[in-house]
């Protein structure tokens, strides 16, 4: 589970808490801001798992490992750019994501606004927790509990499993099921983004630097393909081999077919 | 839904809070620390429901009107006195009660050890949030969300329903599952269990003052049986009429058959 930008110390613990209620383990956070951060940490009777929270410095960075990484906000201030699933639908998803071996994040955003629209599009799939139109922001600790009770009495109660088991991802098998995600790590997605970027500047297609709306519309395409591990693999070979054949010497462009 | 004894403000907030995402309308206090009962009405924001709350002196007199009382808890601690329902199957019996015209309530007790014994009396079943059994005792701000969102997304939804419909109990027919709890309002049963109460005191089984712990057992028993109205109706009756014929003075004891 991974909070981007919390402020409220109270928050961190409540998330914190409800982490170890529901058998969680692995907490992430970025860029939190510092002295409420540390409060939270030190707090009499914070969670062990508080004290052992990863600390990130970007979003992509917490997610290097993820292969499923679902955002959390309400859809009544903005219009999702990817998959929408409402929470009790959920678990079928992160069955589906487990069974071949995945490795799932859920990103809850700041208090104030919820995940900016740049952290989504790190994000495959947007949750929303249904809840009333007159009032449907939730508090950031009741809205943590709430999906990690829907997963863990869901999911992983059926699997007779206590702790959210995470596995490494392996070499999975791509699913028949329509925008499955993907068992290949959000790193590896960012490295072919990147690469793809590159690839687009060397060929002038964008020239100088990319303009941020291309970067961002990269991102969400690249996540709502659902490439599975080979299909990364060949696109990384071939975008690498575009890249070489950009970037030779002009006098040698004609050497080698 | 009713708190009992609720101490810390912020929880009082984020109770109602999470009534408010989840479209349910009333809410109950029992016994609330005065001073923070106040500042957590007064808060800047407060919803509305916080405001209108209805303060009690006592549980039972908070429940006389409901059919069926839901406690919560953990069991880590304690040994269940009545049926105990884990929180993902609740929906189904909270649907056969709403079906027969009954009203519900749910009641969360203090923050530091949650409903005592005698609160627990009053209630049918208790539902248990299927907790971690490292860290079983959840937040009460938390572990109401996590409630309500339940019932909301299991219940509510499929009724195409957003806010809660209590609908006021009504002459309903008595459910032939098991232990269904009861369409007899609280209030009601209370009247029974004074009635046998005094009766047994009137025939010396339980001579001057019942004790606490009968007291106790009969109030569990009578919510235990499923009384149907018409049962009810009978054994408020039968139980009159003996007391009546008790109380009659001890020379007119043969005068009628």
């Amino acid at each position: 589970m991974i909070l981007v930008r919390p402020r409220n110390p109270l928050n961190m613990g409540a998330a914190a808490r409800a982490m170890a209620n529901f058998g969680f383990q692995n907490l992430g956070v970025v860029e939190p801001y510092t002295p409420h951060w540390r409060e939270a940490r030190s707090a009499v009777g914070a969670p062990e798992l508080l004290r052992d929270a990863k600390e990130s410095a970007s979003l992509p960075e917490a997610l290097a490992e993820c292969t499923l990484v679902v955002g959390t906000g309400t859809l009544t201030y903005r219009k999702a750019e990817q998959q929408v699933v409402q929470l009790p639908a959920l678990g079928s998803l992160v069955e589906r994501e487990l069974a071949r071996g995945g490795r799932i994040a859920m990103v809850f955003g700041p208090e104030n606004h919820g995940l900016s629209r740049d952290d989504l599009s790190y994000c495959h799939v947007l949750v929303e927790i249904p809840t009333d139109v007159r009032q449907p922001s939730m508090n950031l600790g009741q809205a943590v509990a709430v999906c990690l009770y829907e997963l863990s009495s869901r999911v992983f109660s059926a699997q007779e499993v206590t702790s959210a088991p995470i596995p490494v991802a392996g070499g999975a098998e791509s699913s028949t099921l329509p925008n499955p995600g993907s068992a290949v790590s959000s790193g590896t997605l960012e490295l072919l983004s990147g690469l793809i970027e590159e690839t687009m500047s060397a060929a002038g297609y964008s020239p100088n630097s990319m303009q941020a709306a291309n970067r961002h519309d990269l991102r969400l395409l690249i996540r709502r393909l659902g490439l599975n591990p080979d299909d990364t693999r060949r696109a990384l070979g071939l975008f690498r081999r575009i890249l070489w054949r950009l970037k030779r010497p002009a006098g040698r462009r004609n050497e080698s077919s």
